[in-house]
């Protein structure tokens, strides 16, 4: 890690999709994968910001992207729906079928969408964050690379599969939960290692199974889930949502997310529910108002540090950000400006 | 805590619908309840077993649970539902909730309901066990009296609001995750602080924010969530879909669950999908075969205990006590007889 520069949003999206374009994407694909990427850099969630634009390249020119995926919503039903995506940027089908359940939920209330040969997607909260924006509930998640023990084994067969619930606020930010089922993020270990610095005890053992605070002892060894048996039954309750039940790859089905080769193959699944249609016009509104004043209400450990709701940190670092500019890695800002100048 | 004596399933249920019957409960209402209860006892898991008919009959006479409600399925077009369970029972709202989205997914392939007015509803897993029995996905949570801090605040405000998801399986017991958000329950403290066994240290902090494995200590300190912010963060998702979306109580809103004179009034909701309707007839069955075989396959970290799927323990338990009878501590069984008898 390197000291950041600062770059506005419009400047880093528009180096963004030069980079995807670069690289083969469609000017459309581009533009939509750039917009979730920036999302993420605005919300601080740096691990899945412009960071990405390395290996979604090397993937683009490696084969292992299609730059012209068939991106298929077959209908179940009026709010159940199967998309293809074709082995394309995984944003582009997760927002199609983000758009899928979005306008099924508006006719009917509630809707259903599984993803089959999906990418990496980014972060979910900016997927959460267009649900609550319109009105929306949104659950969502997905599988990915295989990379953990499940409880009891030694084997690893299953994804850190994270999950989102997004809700719509009137006064602040969307509320949205976002989170892999670890202790700690691989990315956020990653970003350690690379820095030099320890990682807390408990986040993984090295590969004798031993407390380590060496990340790259960690990334070796096994990264263990939150909660132990229940971290890992959340994530395997999530692959079946994503991965059985897309008719798509799942646990060691899914492929390599870093690899330039092979298709990740991702699988994902969302389901959006219209609050108010169950309540009434702005019925809802009024009471996470209310529920919001609870939480906020609720005296802190820290007195300087204001117990906030999730999502809440990450979308008042968006504005700010919006505001001021992106603080991004000098390193990372140099790859995605060399990719953006072709190379 | 006392040795166990074993009893039939069929006897204990008899017992439980007798209690419930003397303390007020309706027959049709008593059965609904204990069936779920000994579900639970048969699963082994005895926090949420005939232990629970001390408090529910309590309840009953005290006039927290309404003896007679008029639990109200209000429908939001085809798929969604909002139940009113009128201060009875939990269970009855429960299983009204559920028959009403497993009817409704048959349909349309998938639908929601949110229950409002209702009162502990027992463990999760009975109810994704009888969903996956009619080849149905369950998603199912409920929001919890507050006895929580959320991630940064000192006030205890937020339920451990259980998940739930179950799925069918062709080979073997069901699928399912069924836990709270915390590191371990209220439940489980209690039986250790009743044994006068200790805990586990990470599970709670003591009143003054210390470590602690005193389990007494620690209900009465700050019980910890897992992953932090995480398991906080899931714990108030589960509300907003509970309390928020049902039009009912949430947060400190949820009163006491042991109390007798004032209701509870928990919240709850589900969501039904229907797998076959997606993916067309047996499919998922065929899926979800290859998905349990990679992961019980997985080498075992201890060889005499291979790695089960979420609720397979729970699942083969079930069949040895149908089986063999049920082991139940002999003070709850003599209350539980003691209450049958109408005292």
């Amino acid at each position: 890690m390197t000291d950041p520069r600062t770059i506005t949003a419009t400047d880093l999206r528009a180096l963004a999709v030069a980079a995807l374009g670069h690289a083969g994407a469609q000017p459309a694909h581009a533009e939509t994968t750039a917009d979730i990427l920036i999302d993420a850099d605005l919300m601080g969630v740096d691990t899945h910001g412009v960071r990405r634009l390395v290996p979604y390249t090397a993937k683009l020119r490696g084969g292992a992207i299609n730059p012209t995926p068939n991106v298929r919503v077959e209908d179940r039903g009026p709010v159940m729906a199967l998309v293809d995506g074709d082995d394309g940027l995984g944003q582009v089908a997760a927002l199609c079928a983000l758009e899928a359940v979005l306008s099924r939920a508006r006719a009917s209330g509630l809707a259903f969408a599984a993803v089959r040969n999906g990418n990496h997607m980014g972060a979910l909260a900016p997927y959460g964050r267009r649900a609550a924006d319109a009105g929306m509930m949104l659950i969502i998640g997905t599988n990915a690379s295989p990379a953990i023990a499940p409880w009891g084994a030694r084997d690893l067969v299953v994804g850190n599969n994270p999950l989102a619930v997004a809700a719509p606020r009137p006064d602040g930010p969307p509320f949205i939960f976002d989170g892999a089922m670890t202790m700690a993020a691989r990315g956020k270990m990653r970003k350690l290692r690379d820095a030099g610095q320890p990682m807390p005890l408990g986040w993984a053992l090295d590969a004798d199974g031993r407390p380590t605070t060496d990340p790259a002892a960690g990334l070796a060894g096994f990264i263990q889930f939150m909660g132990g048996h229940k971290g890992s039954g959340l994530a395997l309750a999530g692959d079946v949502l994503a991965g059985v039940l897309s008719g798509g790859a799942f646990l060691t089905g899914v492929g390599d997310v870093m690899g330039s080769e092979t298709p990740q193959r991702s699988s994902h699944y969302m389901l959006a529910l219209d609050p108010d249609r169950l309540l009434g016009d702005g019925v809802f509104a009024q009471r996470m108002t209310a529920f919001a004043a609870i939480i906020k209400n609720a005296t802190p450990i820290d007195p300087a540090r204001p117990v906030m709701l999730p999502g809440e940190i990450e979308g008042l670092e968006r504005e700010r950000r919006l505001a001021d500019g992106i603080p991004v890695d000098a390193a990372v800002l140099a790859d995605v400006e060399r990719l953006a100048g072709g190379d």
